[in-house]
């Protein structure tokens, strides 16, 4: 694993982004054990700041630069909670935010990026013009590109969600992270197998947005095809640091059909009593579909994000 | 305080249920805090087994039984959280359960029911019904009556939540229970009043169910007029054990409004990312009206239950 990211700069980003984030608690459900036949322990990243794991990667990466490189301020394209946890990060540290957002983001993430003081430009919903939009505000700003998810300091900020986990609940045997861009993946792998190499760790993904799944199988990368998952922070490809690490490291790649997710994501709130996205369902959704062979295992969740869109539930 | 419930029988019913219920947790919200300018602390019995703090009282009332007076059943009357609460405790001591509910109960009420095995007789949704139904459940069962409020062993059963919250978080200030039939608030009381004489115990109630209100400022009893409340499981009256309790111990009485009550609802959501039910939620709506003078104080919360029905949210 050295070869990718040493596990010493997560302990570094550990002890950099402490006192900025919250050491989430880890929930238990007695009735969504029986149903999964398996003893979960949720790591609740959805009780995290700004409502998501985002917000590690995103103190590591903003408290990590430079004075010099910091006080150009910060800038990414984002539709998501990367976009509120880094405009929160850059505020923590004084620093200006650049925040591109496709112009049909959802009001609650555009105003929660402004709450945090970040400046918001708005831009047509295509990769291209995100991409364009955010080149044209570094030029103009000056400011640094904080990445998502393809930076080794997000995705060392991301594993810290894990050596966490595996403090409060030392003895899992599976541990399943949700995969998009694969951060909060690659942070897992790196953190649970040189922390508990015989813990298996799955990866969770949307049928409709399976490009890990099908890049695991064939020995390459794949591009999304899709992009109309309702677990909207996982839409994305992997990337280019992501992808390899993903490859060589993770044990089983798991789908979920969209019923599946919003079936799970609704069990969560009324069983659990917890509210979380469609996307941080996504684990326990591949639990009720798969026969993942877990028959009384001690079964670690990372529940990545609570930015439910109470005006938009799912199962509506 | 003696002459009300000993606070020994509060001891007695915490190591009598101890097993039976959980420890719930008491969470905080940064966000909310700013809210109200005060640090609040959340007891979170929506996490508690059956979904609210009843089964704190269900268990103590079943299990106090003896082993004759147990085999013949218990029986209440309620379409709430209570029924299914008895429901739970009666199956756990392998005994039957006869819930009378109204014919117009939630269906996911009478499910739970059910679900934890009690018997369900449905009836017309009039007070009189209810009680004349009760009676005739139990002359054919020989079934004992568990009241839903009007009780010493449920109010000591409910009392231990306000002991555990102090265990938790022992310097609170001031300590808000919701108050309906009125158990969950004597037990308050008299839990907080032995334990910690020093913090004020307020309740919270609503407007359009203001029976404890009106009678605590009138000095006598005063029925509830209304039982239209979104807060469906404060809609009861006080009860004879109950009324005398909140009327000499209780130090204020807020209320709060419908428009109140939504608001809260959804900002426990949205903000603390937990579950409640309407009732749950006064205590907060209470704050969000009322000018409390709790600047910056230590506000222990009782979250009541959350039994929120998802598909019929109060915001829509």
């Amino acid at each position: 694993m050295a070869e990718y990211i040493d596990f010493a700069l997560v302990r570094a980003a550990h002890e950099r982004i402490r006192s900025h984030i919250h050491r989430t608690p880890v929930i238990t459900c007695a009735a969504l054990d029986r149903r999964v036949d398996a003893r979960l322990f949720f790591k609740c990243e959805n009780l995290q700041k700004a409502g998501a794991f985002k917000s590690r990667g995103a103190c590591n990466a903003v408290f990590s630069l430079s004075d010099e490189e910091a006080r150009r301020g910060v800038a990414t394209h984002s539709s998501g909670n990367h976009a509120a946890a880094l405009a929160r990060a850059a505020a923590l540290r004084g620093v200006p935010a650049h925040i591109v957002m496709p112009a049909n983001s959802r009001r609650i993430k555009i105003d929660a990026v402004r709450e945090y003081g970040g400046q918001v430009t708005l831009c047509e919903p295509t990769l291209a013009a995100r991409e364009e939009t955010a080149a044209r505000v570094m030029r103009e700003t000056g400011a640094v590109l904080i990445h998502p998810y393809d930076d080794e300091r997000i995705i060392a900020g991301q594993a810290t969600a894990t050596v966490e986990l595996l403090e409060q609940v030392p003895d899992l045997d599976v541990i399943i992270a949700p995969v998009g861009g694969g951060g909060l993946l690659s942070g897992t792998l790196i953190a649970a197998k040189h922390l508990r190499p015989i813990a298996r760790v799955l990866a969770a993904e949307p049928q409709l947005a399976d490009d890990a799944y099908r890049g695991w199988r064939a020995g390459h990368f794949v591009p999304a095809e899709r992009t109309d998952t309702i677990a909207d922070g996982l839409r994305t490809s992997l990337g280019r640091l992501t992808f390899p690490i993903i490859m060589d490291l993770v044990d089983d790649i798991l789908l979920a059909s969209e019923e599946a997710i919003v079936e799970a994501t609704r069990m969560l709130l009324q069983r659990a009593k917890t509210v979380v996205e469609a996307s941080a369902a996504v684990p326990l959704a591949a639990l009720l579909e798969n026969e993942a062979d877990l028959h009384g295992r001690r079964v670690g969740i990372i529940l990545s994000g609570g930015n439910l869109d109470l005006d938009d539930l799912p199962w509506k």
